[in-house]
């Protein structure tokens, strides 16, 4: 028998958990799930006869020793700033930890002594970081088999709302935590292209977008992701020319959601004194400059460059930041103020149904001709329990910690899933799951 | 006999300590020099015979110690983020401290025991902040003791070079810390406008200028200093419907200026890797997208909407940032990039003077009428020791150190000039050094 800890039970842990209860009778595990919410923790098991749920407080010293000593392998679905509170007690008792998130630098600096001590931290096995690698890897791996010289590498992710609940004019609803949505995009985005740095500053992020098509999905744009520099390590492309990672939106998001970005409606660094008092309208115009003449539509049309009737300012008279409703929330930042309404505007209906798209652009040279292999990925959401996120994120964690329970996977240390051996399996059994890439080649010549 | 201790002999502790030593006879003062940098200390006193020059390590806690125990006032010219070591043994030791920086946490925490003790902790006594705090709470004062209702306080200071030897078309030379200047405003600016709240990011912050006129220094901009609300309570002007602090640049300089705030060039968060073998020309380009048809040149025109034949480009063109030279500093981030080209272009010739500009706009209402009274200084440094900015920052602390010692001052705890027996016969010694305000007074009906 092999005792499965899972550390957090919210939304991204829904798929994880199921397919580990209904796997457990066939390989004999015992899954214990640990949330600071008893109640959330009992939910997701569902009185399962393989399954136990604990209240959980990562800050208990105590209590996460004691539970990961017992278990035989943890899974942190917590917060990604926990991970290594959790990683440091898993090399302490000798037990493996499979997450979805980065590798934090200290999860990193445990690399060694787990070797030593023989144990598997598995990380960024989740969609984004997660099955972007994987799938990724997949098809550079198969370019370098053939001999092909990697010339470009761009990849995309987005999780937005399923084209047949895609109903307001940006297209865009919440299928993720909003406060991330927000603050998107606030460090310098870095990435290579034909062999020179580029550096984008926030305030130019949403203007340099790139337009693509997705299957079925439709037409996305992409802005760039924060540092595409470090992945060429990570890809084993160091001397690639162009590489650039990036996240997708539906057209026209982006040009809107920058009237957002220049006026600094989106800063998260200082709080507005008495913003309970103020009005969406009146957060609009405290970025404005004073005029007593021009309505703060106008204003915010001349500041920003935008028509009076754009595409943009539809999408913002829609949100409704030009009322005269009261905010309500006290001593907020722009970024919590901004969120309120989003949240209110962005909110995912009862029947409401997510995807996640992802796009891989493989551009290579083979026997003198360039080519260009891409690489599809579309996911609808089941439910809004079982939704394009939570299967996305939680099945490929699920599935790698069965492999290596199982035998199949064999690394030990700190790894990412790049490696043949783990990705391989991985994206195999996915397929089952309807996680299915589309691969297309043309000739670029 | 008083002894009075100086910490720090850099640039603007010239003219303090030698006013300091010319009235040391009169008032049978010692004055003890320390800094980092034995040499620039000996340097600062001249063989004077009231003086002594000593080593000083603020981190060696008890030279710290010692050296403050034996003197009766404390003058910190340290960077501000160690005065409050100082201060903290003054309190300890019961000591009195002068000096010229924005009184931090920390310093303000010491209010109370400094009180206690019956010690006075003066801080904010230079120029900016400093003489700004003096010259407007005295005509502050004033309106109010006729009976005036303070509608409009705006005040702005630059220190930049004379016009004598404003040679260059950024009319801008470095007279003061070059860092400061490259990262100036990277926080949002904050002021009150007709009642409103104004935030200000850094994307538009050098976008957000007004024009105006200091006696025969000539025309100026000034954008927005950080943050203008605290200042109400400073003050005393809690309702005020509109309170402004900025800071001055020849006509120009900000739209030229904003050219590198839009591309990111002035980032200070950030390395680039091989910068070392970049050009400046490559730094410029990897602000900007991919394109192989057009030259650097008319890329960042596209990208910034400026115009090839512009001042703005004028100015660019001139500093060479468009040249094949170059950079040959290891892992710079962008900010310290452009200020290595900065400091090569800007730098104050031999002969070269700086001056002071500063002025303050009051426009209140008095019987019905709406008056204004603007309030304009401009000084000129004598030479390169005795900069405008030596002499502006380093006088008022050093007759504040006299009028405390000799009785005038009779202030305790930790305080800022406002009040009008300390601002007082401050200024008015200062008139003796060519610090003196010009007041113009107009109707606005």
């Amino acid at each position: 028998m092999k005792k499965i800890l899972v550390l957090g039970a919210g939304l991204s842990s829904s798929s994880l958990i199921k397919y580990l209860l209904d796997h457990s009778d066939e390989h004999n595990w015992k899954v214990r799930v640990g949330d600071m919410s008893l109640d959330i923790a009992k939910k997701k098991i569902d009185n399962h006869k393989n399954a136990e749920a604990i209240e959980f407080d990562v800050f208990n010293e105590q209590l996460r020793s004691d539970e990961i000593e017992n278990a035989d392998v943890v899974i942190s679905m917590l917060p990604a700033r926990f991970h290594h509170l959790v990683a440091e007690k898993c090399v302490e008792f000798g037990k493996h930890m499979v997450t979805a998130s980065y590798v934090s630098k200290e999860v990193k600096n445990l690399d060694e002594k787990a070797k030593e001590k023989g144990l598997l931290l598995l990380n960024e096995i989740g969609v984004d970081p997660g099955i972007d690698h994987m799938s990724a890897m997949k098809v550079i791996d198969e370019i370098k088999e053939k001999g092909g010289e990697m010339l470009s590498f761009k990849s995309s992710t987005g999780g937005l709302v399923a084209p047949e609940f895609d109903t307001n004019p940006w297209n865009y609803k919440f299928t993720w935590n909003p406060r991330n949505v927000v603050v998107a995009g606030q460090s310098v985005a870095q990435y290579i292209d034909h062999g020179k740095y580029k550096f984008v500053p926030y305030n130019q992020l949403f203007k340099r977008v790139e337009k693509m098509t997705i299957l079925d999905a439709g037409e996305f744009e992409m802005y760039p992701n924060r540092d595409s520099l470090g992945y060429r390590e990570t890809y084993g492309l160091e001397d690639i020319p162009t590489l650039l990672r990036g996240t997708l939106r539906r057209p026209g998001y982006c040009n809107a959601w920058d009237v957002f970005v220049q006026i600094g409606a989106t800063d998260d660094t200082y709080s507005i004194g008495h913003s309970e008092d103020l009005t969406y309208r009146e957060f609009i115009n405290s970025f404005l400059p004073y005029n007593l003449k021009d309505p703060v539509e106008q204003k915010l049309c001349d500041y920003t460059g935008i028509q009076m009737d754009s595409e943009a300012m539809k999408r913002l008279q829609w949100l409704g930041v030009f009322e005269e409703t009261k905010i309500g929330l006290p001593n907020a930042t722009p970024a919590q103020i901004l969120q309120k309404l989003l949240e209110e505007k962005w909110a995912l209906e009862a029947e409401d149904k997510d995807m996640i798209v992802m796009q891989h652009q493989f551009d290579y040279k083979l026997n003198g001709k360039n080519k260009r292999i891409t690489s599809s990925l579309f996911v609808k959401g089941k439910d809004q329990v079982h939704t394009a996120m939570s299967i996305t994120v939680g099945i490929p964690v699920a599935i790698a910690t069965k492999l290596f329970l199982t035998g199949i996977i064999k690394q030990k240390g700190v790894i990412v899933p790049t490696m043949k051996d783990v990705y391989e399996p991985v994206l195999k059994e996915l397929e089952d799951y309807g996680i299915v890439f589309v691969e297309e080649e043309t000739d670029l010549d």
